[in-house]
């Protein structure tokens, strides 16, 4: 299933007992509804206040249910802050999160001097200037296969912290500056410890330049601030054979 | 000051006792900043759950206090979904309520079968299949000074429901569609009635050519249903002087 949220009132993805999270909302409706326990997997454990508009779960269960109709079923028992778009029957070997090739997130800045009241839940508010062409600089050093050591904040499974950046984008709008990353995965916290930092490129507090050095380094005390959750989403996760849940932040629609 | 809000945890702008108002918690911040009591005087009386970009609000102090720094001291004290983002001395017998020569209300529609949890607060929500010609050809008959009394819900003290609509333009970008209404004044539910009654034109549940008959029979019950107030902006006030506060919402900036 194709999934969007508003993360602003949920836990983070992840199921957690007596908190409420997206995967167990889901769980919940899906259990109701196919009268059995189901667990999903989802393509990216999104973290408390983190939005999606193209996350990605699956499940298995032994229900006949006609699933043309699955997504209709499920939002009209779903919170409002929580919709699938979209569901298909897959082969029963594929996984939301490891059949997964690539993913996007997109991050959001909003930059002026005052915070807005209709942004507060959706972008990062960044009072002082920020020069957009310095930023798109910082950026130019994280693009291709790299250890991001430096940008990552729990180390995953295994310690492989070598990820490929197969697309950076920046570009402003009035106030609003969008990020869009694509890579083959990501580490906890990479795109707003990211962003955190292409912001202080953006301010001047750090040279553009530096990022390489950053990188090479494999510190995170090197990089810079890890950005807050609201301003990121997850828009999307590409799978074999071409799948790709994308869609962009609706209000975000460049 | 300009002034711009998040109207969803609101009771509308105007002071009511007991509940929160935009009116009631800036004057509150403003009777705490200047240490007397203060009422404030808004350009367009919002309802419960409509936002605002660009209000404009207007107080009387016999206070000193350095007003250039007024906007930055209040939003420091203010809750998130409320900020001034200007605020400037005027003469005393300006309001900013009957001073206004022209305001401007954007409203925003999502249309897509499922709901979306990113534009719960900040757009209506239809599920029907919209044919934004039938809404810009059904907009015509209401450009310039016409009787509002059939889109008109509470009619106004005094009874006058004729209002000049300076321009109607509607566009649409991927799944939104964004109602830009400009006029001398505005009718309680005018807007939204407005609104609704296009969507109508829109689904073809009501022909684009029958909006000068609605017009011209004054009644109420001949227009659409009124649109729910979570699309709504009060987007900006002009006032004699060339003085305008408007501002796109920061999440629609096309």
């Amino acid at each position: 299933m194709a999934v969007e949220y508003d993360g602003t009132a949920f836990c983070g993805f992840q199921w957690q007992p007596a908190v409420r999270t997206v995967a167990g909302t889901l769980e919940a409706a899906l259990a109701s509804l196919l009268d059995e326990p189901v667990k999903i997997t989802g393509a990216g454990r999104t973290d408390s206040g983190v939005h999606a508009s193209g996350q990605v779960v699956s499940f298995s269960t032994g229900r006949d249910f006609p699933f043309e109709r699955l997504a209709l079923a499920l939002n009209s028992a779903l919170p409002e802050d929580l919709r699938v778009r979209d569901a298909a029957i897959v082969e029963p070997e594929f996984s939301a999160r490891f059949s997964a090739r690539e993913r996007t997130y997109v991050f959001v800045i909003f930059n002026r001097p005052e915070a807005s009241p209709l942004l507060a839940r959706y972008a990062y508010h960044v009072w002082r200037p920020l020069e957009v062409g310095a930023m798109i600089d910082g950026a130019r050093a994280l693009l291709g296969q790299h250890d991001f050591r430096a940008f990552c904040g729990v180390l995953p499974e295994g310690g492989n912290t070598v990820r490929c950046v197969r697309s950076l984008t920046i570009e402003s709008r009035g106030e609003l500056i969008r990020l869009d990353i694509r890579a083959d995965g990501f580490l906890h916290h990479m795109v707003r410890t990211i962003a955190g930092t292409l912001v202080e490129c953006g301010t001047g507090r750090r040279p553009a330049d530096g990022i390489a050095g950053v990188l090479a380094g494999r510190q995170r005390s090197a990089a810079g601030h890890t950005a807050p959750p609201n301003g990121l989403y997850l828009a999307g996760v590409r799978y074999e054979g071409g799948y790709d849940s994308y869609a962009e932040p609706p209000m975000f629609r460049w």
